[in-house]
């Protein structure tokens, strides 16, 4: 139990934050932070909370400061709370990507602070604080990186925390979170834009008829491809240096591909779908997906 | 109400034709033919129905029949059925690639015969007798195809029986129908495969966590990615010349993406983006997907 928890950002995943910590009753007191009004009147209208129009009041007296904000905004977030932030205060954000963030907290040289990054991997392709609810984070996992080994019982509290929100939490340093998932959600959100953009401006003409018929497959790029475009536009400039290394591996496997569709190579067809058939069946093996079918939505 | 309907290839489409035909009672006797012991086994045990082990016996006296099977094997089944088929039946299939196959079909000069072709937008990632269910086609795109308009009360005969199945018809030609359908479902697929080989093979050190974290959108391409080998090879031969096409205007978007991504052009991401959440809006406005978030599966 904390005594405050400030949330700062307040989309999807902040006001989820919100919604859970309110309904599990974590905290004596949450102050919620965000820098549009509309967002904050939505909250006030909604949440029977302590909605803060000064970020700087919002962190005073805090146990716990979570920032849900794109990732660029860390940096002038940072600059406006750093002393205002109550002494052994627990500081972690939701952002998808660590190496980046981590050097420009670290840059700051906060004292008696506990910096410890936090990533749930847990959203929906909506936005804005309509869009979140309590149980985002069940079943869910949340991944920490700390580089401070000193901070062991505060990274306990925090495992504690996400925990209660019901999620599974596991460790990992900055470099390697940003390498998996450069794999396992960068990669799957580039390509769906650019499917997305190719099968749409690619032919006018038909375009009635591609969305018409978009069940075939499209339709379930242009979910991904509906995420938050701020957000994502932080997530490949702060890991773009992982994004760019895995694109290109993605061209060669793509090439690969092309050339045996070219001269009609049946074998290796065979070979490439039977492989990722193999992979399908270890997602299900681990607990990631269902057996069950997925029939499409009508 | 048909007299004999046969169905050639008895997998997941096939199947499902025979459960939704015997459960709506749209044929007096419905025969089945399938070159796989393994499959007339199954349907022998599981449906009360006249399994035939020889292809010509199976078309004899029929109606309507629907070859179910890889693209590949059209010429192969052609060539045993044609002297079997009854005068005036209408002959059709459920294959993902037109062109290609009309001109199999045309090559062969059949007299009084009527060759429609169907191409029924449903399926999942299961193949196999066992995976078939009678609500396949419910609610679903069925492409109709044919050049020849004398046959109209024909493709009025094969539009009813489509829409006894539950599914909603559509006409087009040969050419569009593989040209619309290497975008909205081919393309997808080919991506899909790609990005699985990319994010596995990349790195064996950390496969078990790519595994494990999948959920951020990698585990959907993987569903796409383990459909029927077989099938697919025989699509991405049969509609090469578009898919290359497409594949090629893919890569062009991409490689604006990474130009965007190497120079941080945080206003062409953005772009890029929003273009893409519109779409989103029009599939969702034309009743192809719902607006419900996909929380995904746990």
């Amino acid at each position: 139990m904390f005594d405050k928890i400030t949330i700062i950002g307040c989309g999807l995943i902040g006001s989820s934050l919100l919604r859970a910590v309110s309904k599990k009753k974590l905290s004596k007191q949450i102050s919620v932070f965000d820098k549009s009004k509309e967002v904050l009147t939505f909250i006030k209208n909604n949440f029977s909370i302590n909605v803060c129009n000064d970020i700087n009041e919002s962190v005073k007296n805090s146990d716990l400061v979570i920032i849900s904000t794109p990732l660029s905004s860390y940096k002038e977030i940072l600059l406006s709370i750093k002393s205002s932030l109550k002494k052994n205060v627990i500081l972690t954000d939701t952002g998808s990507v660590k190496k980046e963030v981590h050097k420009v907290i670290s840059n700051f040289n906060l004292k008696d602070i506990y910096w410890i990054a936090s990533h749930p991997i847990a959203g929906t392709e909506n936005s804005g604080p309509q869009a979140g609810f309590a149980e985002l984070f069940e079943g869910r996992w949340c991944i920490l990186s700390s580089e401070d080994q000193s901070q062991k019982q505060k990274i306990e509290i925090l495992k504690n925390f996400w925990q209660s929100l019901g999620s599974k939490v596991k460790f990992m340093n900055f470099e390697d979170h940003d390498h998996v998932l450069s794999l396992t959600s960068h990669l799957p959100h580039a390509i769906a834009y650019s499917i997305v953009r190719t099968a749409i401006n690619n032919d006018d003409k038909f375009k009635n008829d591609i969305i018409q018929y978009s069940g075939g497959g499209l339709r379930d790029f242009t979910r991904i491809a509906a995420s938050d475009p701020i957000m994502w536009r932080d997530i490949f400039i702060d890991n773009s240096e992982n994004i760019l290394k895995v694109l290109d591996s993605f061209s060669q496997n793509l090439e690969e591909m092309k050339k045996a569709i070219q001269s009609k190579n049946s074998e290796k067809l065979i070979d490439i779908f039977t492989s990722t058939k193999k992979v399908r069946k270890e997602i299900i093996r681990t607990g990631q997906d269902t057996e069950k079918p997925d029939f499409g939505r009508k």
